[in-house]
This record gives structure tokens, sequence and C-alpha cells, in this order.
């Protein structure tokens, strides 16, 4: 199955046979004290610059995100959508859990984006899968639902996504047109959260076919070395046919590319071999 | 299925529902030319340090391996493996393509060790298995024979590696005693190396239900990062059902230890933790 995004400029293909898909996870000011103050401040430079390095990092497509309490999103989100439009030419994955601000910069958007996202509980069904239809938009399908993250049963997560699935093609929307997120927990607070996940992403691949992302670095959370942690997550999710992971672009980009080789979608290890010699270039003329 | 081998002190079991085990690997003068040197003029004390280096890193059981062009492994297999025993507790992998070095060496062995290994070659069943069966060993199948390892084929080598299990237990060496190693060839040669020894891996574990062992580092043999190709394919394989590798234990258990956690077979991730913790005071009390 093919998932096709675009910029004005730009087309992504995400496919089980496409190289993985990098969606860059920086413009969110969660956990993030600089950008947030600037947020609340209505100052988009640091949006502008942190699009710049993420795609000069390897970003296929950004998530732009600017929740904070007491920023006006329905304002401020389409404003950051055209900023990071007018900085990078890379598609986007629009990112609010505030429907009005979704739509704001839905009516600014240029070319095919990513509506981050609609969950399992019906008051999101109702309010997001009309915009995705109207804008024709890419979805992301969250597995939680009225009673949260089901913790311990991939199978409910499954159940969650099929519903959304068959909710979504109710309206008309494509499966092609929607993106799995199994959601990733923290290995620190139950050592079976990786296993879950896991699980439920193989399920999903198989029975429903749609592709898959992952806002991957949540499972190393509150643990040490969890770029490690990480790395390693981030592989074996790949192998179990992860398609566009939601990470940190100058972080995981070299593992990403790694696996993509390890599992046979490089030809002759030219993308990873051509990373090496521009990481080895970018450190040689670094000041 | 679980395997167990055991020096004279320790037993070490390896199963899918077991941590991963480290199988050492240094202790191999391929490639190492100080070690070689020394092992031309009979001098074991590098592999003294090696194995005591080895399980001060992790390493839950030693490869040995003393075969350079020059020596007489037959006299200097026993004796290494002797100092071995001597120096450190854990199980042992005797490592020779000489079948009368292994019988020498199986000879002094205290325990049930690794024989590395029997390949589908007809002149290596007919001559190690009867030693597997004789000193009741557990033995490494190598997924190659008359005509060599398989390349694109998976298919082929689950083909070797049945015909191993079944040539072994013709002799009455039960299943649970053979590890069976698909082979791993460098991405540097083949782009799809990786894959094919990833089907092999889980069709061998899913048809004939044997534990795995991989010499995993030769994946990214002539490539750059090593370390990071490495650690990204290990944590594939140990997802695909890998379970006991072959690996530099200093440079690979972190990541080991990181994949034993995401798949749910480190309980509350102490494991991982402990060994963070150590290395961070080793970090802090080093010279």
């Amino acid at each position: 199955m093919k998932t096709t995004v675009s910029s004005a400029t730009k087309t992504v293909i995400i496919g089980d046979d496409q190289p993985t898909v990098i969606i860059g996870e920086r413009i969110n000011p969660t956990g993030k004290k600089k950008l947030a103050a600037a947020l609340l401040a209505g100052d988009l430079e640091m949006v502008r610059q942190e699009a710049i390095q993420q795609v000069a990092a390897g970003a296929d497509i950004l998530d732009v995100n600017v929740g904070v309490a007491g920023v006006d999103e329905v304002a401020l989100l389409p404003e950051a959508v055209k900023i990071v439009m007018e900085a990078v030419d890379v598609p986007l994955c629009i990112d609010s859990a505030n429907p009005e601000a979704l739509e704001a910069a839905l009516e600014v958007y240029q070319g095919k984006p990513i509506v981050n996202s609609v969950s399992g509980e019906e008051a999101s069904l109702q309010r997001i899968l009309p915009l995705v239809k109207k804008y024709n938009t890419v979805v992301i399908g969250l597995c939680m639902d009225d009673d949260g993250i089901p913790q311990n049963d991939p199978e409910k997560r499954v159940a969650i996504a099929r519903k959304i699935v068959a909710r979504a093609e109710a309206l008309g929307i494509p499966r092609e047109d929607i993106l799995i997120d199994c959601l990733a927990l923290t290995l620190g607070a139950n050592d079976q959260a990786g296993l879950v996940t896991l699980q439920a992403m193989r399920q999903v691949k198989a029975e429903l076919g749609v592709n898959l992302t992952l806002g991957a670095s949540n499972i190393s959370f509150g643990l040490p070395e969890r770029e490690l942690l990480n790395t390693v997550f981030l592989s074996i999710c790949l192998a179990a046919g992860l398609n566009c992971p939601i990470v940190d672009a100058a972080k995981m980009r070299p593992a990403i590319l790694a696996a993509d080789l390890a599992l046979g979608r490089d030809s002759y290890g030219r993308r990873y071999i051509r990373a090496y010699r521009a990481r080895l270039k970018a450190a040689a003329s670094a000041p």
C-alpha cells in the first residue's frame, strides 16, 4: 500500500517497498521551555530555524505542533505552517489536539499534508475524519479511545485501529490515506511496553495492510542511554513494518539508514554510504 | 526449546524465554596479528587476558579458536581450553575446522561445551556429529554445504539446517543440543545479505524450533560505521529469534541488553539499568 503526501513542490511516498520516511519531531514545544516561551510570545523564528535544521538533517516530512497552554492555536498554527512552508519544501504533518486549529492550518496548506491525529475516541472520530475528507489529507490514527491507551493488550490496540479504518472508509477516506500509530509507552513504567507495541504493529500491518507511523522515542522516557534504546527499538520496529517514524532526524537518521540497508531497502548501500560521507564532511568543516 | 551448556561450575540456558546469551568472539586470531603471532609462538597469555576481559564485559560463553596457519591445533587447542577454564568459569564454545583438534579439546573440557561447528558438507556431518554424540556436547550447525553458502536463497539455507538436524537426530543427538547459524555475509558485497539471513532465521525457528546463533558482525565487513550497523542488525536479529549471538561483548552487550528490554525479556529493566550503572562506575574509576 502506498501513501502519498506532498508539499507545493515535493511528493513523498510511504510504503513497505520504499525506504523509511522520517517525520521530524522537533517543532513541538512539549518539554522544550525555550520554544514554548517563543510560541507564547508569538515568535516563530525558532520554528523556522528548527525546520531548516531538521530538513538539513534528513527529515522527509516535518511535524508542526505549536500547542502550549495560553497560545491561541487557531491563530498561531496556520502562521507556523506558512513560515515552515516558506523555509523548507518538504510536506508537513499538522499536529494539534484542536480541530479548529487543524482546519485553520489546512486552509493555508499547499499540497496534501498529514493530519496528526484522529483517535478512536468518539468525539475525535466525529470531528477529525470529516476534516480529513474535506481537505483530502492523510491522517494518523492513534490506537487509543475513550478508555485511554490499552496497556498490556495489543489486540485492543488493533481493535481501535480497525475501528478508525472502518469509520474513515465509511466516509470515503481511502485506506492508503491512513497511517496507524500503535503508540509506544515508556519501558521505564512497564517492561512489556515494547512488546505490546510490536505485537500490535505486526497485527495491524498483517490484518489491515496500512502503513505505520510511531512516536518511537517515548519508549525510553525516564531511562538511561535513551539514544541507544531508541536506536535498538526503532530498528526492531522498522523490521516489524514501521514505515514513517516520528523522530529527531539528527539523532536517528544514521540508524534508520542502517536499518534500511540491513533490511534490503538500500540498493548497493548507496544512501547509507552517501550519508556517512556527508556526516564526515560536515564534521570536517564544523567550526 | 532449552539448550543447556556448562562449565565445571556454571550452567547457561539458551532459549526463547531467556535473556540473550552472549558468546564472546575475541579469542580468535582471524584478522588479529598480535594474537596470531602469540599463538604461533605457543604463548597463551593473550588468550588468558582476553578470556578475563570478555567475561568482565559480560560474555556468558567464550568461543575459543586458535586456528592459524602453522599452529599445531591438536596440541594447542586443548592447552588454550585448559588455560581459559582456569582463568574464567563460563562455559566454552570450542571452535576449530580440525576434527582432531576438537576431539583433543573435548577430552580435557569439563562440563558440556559447544562444538563450533558442523556444516551441511558431507565430510563435516560424518566427522563432527559422532564427536558431538560421543562427548555429549551442544553443536553449532552452519547453513553451508558442499556447494558453499547459498547466496540469495534463504530456503536453501533452511534446507541445510533441516539436513543437519535430521542427521544429528538420526545419531541420537537431541534437537535442543543443536544451535543453527544461518550465516551473515557482508552487506558491502550484497545489499540483500541481511534480509536473506533474517528470512532464513525466521523460517528455521518456525519450522525446526531450534535455538539460533550467529556471527553477526560479518554483516558490516568493509562498510563504514560498523558498530552502528552491527547494533541495528543485531537488534533486528534478536527480535527475529536469535538466541546466542557470537559477538564482542564489550562492544555489543549494551545493545543486547537494550534489545532484551525492548522485547520484554528484562523484568523492570533491572539488567539494563544495572549494566548502565556498572559502566558509569567503571568510567568514573578509569585511570
